[in-house]
């Protein structure tokens, strides 16, 4: 796999939502999924493009296709959540996100995570990424002999 | 509106997540209008029909108009829900589904609730339910002379 | 009921999260009352509390009786949304809010809503508001020979 | 760790939600791990006890530590869903749970999972599984003179 150039991560602050807490008094495990996912379409728009044009415009998705969730201490109602995103590897055909959650006001570390996700068309074939989008994701311009 | 023909309840029967209490120890508000839409597709089924055919063959869609529900009792986590679902009234443009939510074991009225859905095609634009959905719903048959 | 005083809107804005939409390609109609718990909360901090801490410290709940929402137009993936609450009506027994949930950029009108809530203790049985957060609602403070 | 027998899969069924799709036309990727937690809680319900009673009766939570998934193929509207859990290995303080999700229908392997959990008590600190529990997990019964 090509590799990515190391990245920055991208922060983006949420408050947890009442809906967001189980009976146990914190936020419910899969939520931090949701929150990943708030933090892909950050490091989007903070990278210079939306996501939703990726998908709407060019038709490539990236679908998940693994994710797996550290989880270190809860996050209760009203705090405020850093999220904090970056690519940890990225190739023309599959892209690899990397999250820290963490307690805005604390500090504390929350949870880790990384989620893999495949480049698809809109029928969910595999596919490329569109050129356009590669040096968003730190990939060198495609040479122009380089077969389809 | 041409009025439907009184109907029967049709029953579904689900328990209670863990995802969907908050930290009252109860089932999240919001999860009683997922519930409802349970019971809409538990209507279809029974009268006959899949509501994914309808979209996905027919390219109709029931578009949330207006939701309403009444908190009778709390639900809890693992409870057996009993969700209860009839149509109030239907035209072909208009759909309006009622509900009732009882804890299965004990019979308990825990909440009651309506939907009101407009009739759209696949562009949210306003359409007419499909020919041989109409006696799904106990509408009469439309007459050959009917205008579109 | 004793009627509070007329309250301005607090204004609070989200971004449209990918887990919120649903196949139709919009925001499925549940996590309008989420949004709506969204502007509660937001409400309270604007007038100068926190509702976690009216749970923790003064053990008061808002339990939902009612929820309400009518849906005028969708809100799609990362649209900005502009949640607008406030108390349409408040005694120590019971509260009223209503919302407005507008597109943030065009300013177009989503939906709107009310929710009804009754003050509760930890047991879920009918308690009155605490006397500090009375000015909170619009009340007039609790005269000294009120029987309890 | 003191390593459980192997256990067999205990299979729950579920039907897709719309509310559970986003719009891609597909299950939301966060929702997996709320199927998950529906087969936990059958496992336990198979097993013989309700992971209800080891909260509210024994005060013993399983605290989720790790999570993971690996997506396969998608899962659709209406779609009926087969839930497979085992206990992949658990000690008194330790619990991992494995997972498939299929196609009920089909058979298709849709995802594959595991979930790692910690025994604690109500304050979410580190405790022991009650000994009336550990038969359920595949655990010898504690000599008499086992030190605390």
């Amino acid at each position: 796999m090509e590799s990515a150039a190391e990245q920055p991560f991208v922060d983006e602050v949420i408050r947890v939502r009442y809906a967001e807490t189980d009976q146990m008094g914190v936020v419910y495990y899969a939520n931090y999924l949701v929150w990943f996912e708030i933090g892909r379409t950050a490091w989007c728009r903070a990278r210079g493009f939306r996501y939703r044009d990726m998908e709407e415009q060019d038709g490539r998705m990236l679908m998940v296709a693994e994710a797996a969730c550290r989880y270190k201490a809860p996050a209760r109602f009203e705090d405020e959540i850093l999220i904090r995103t970056t690519v940890a590897d990225a190739s023309e055909k599959v892209i690899r996100f990397a999250y820290e959650i963490r307690n805005r006001e604390t500090g504390e570390l929350l949870a880790t995570g990384e989620t893999v996700h495949v480049v698809t068309d809109r029928n969910a074939r595999s596919a490329r990424l569109p050129d356009r989008y590669r040096a968003y994701f730190g990939l060198a311009p495609r040479s122009p002999e380089t077969p389809e």
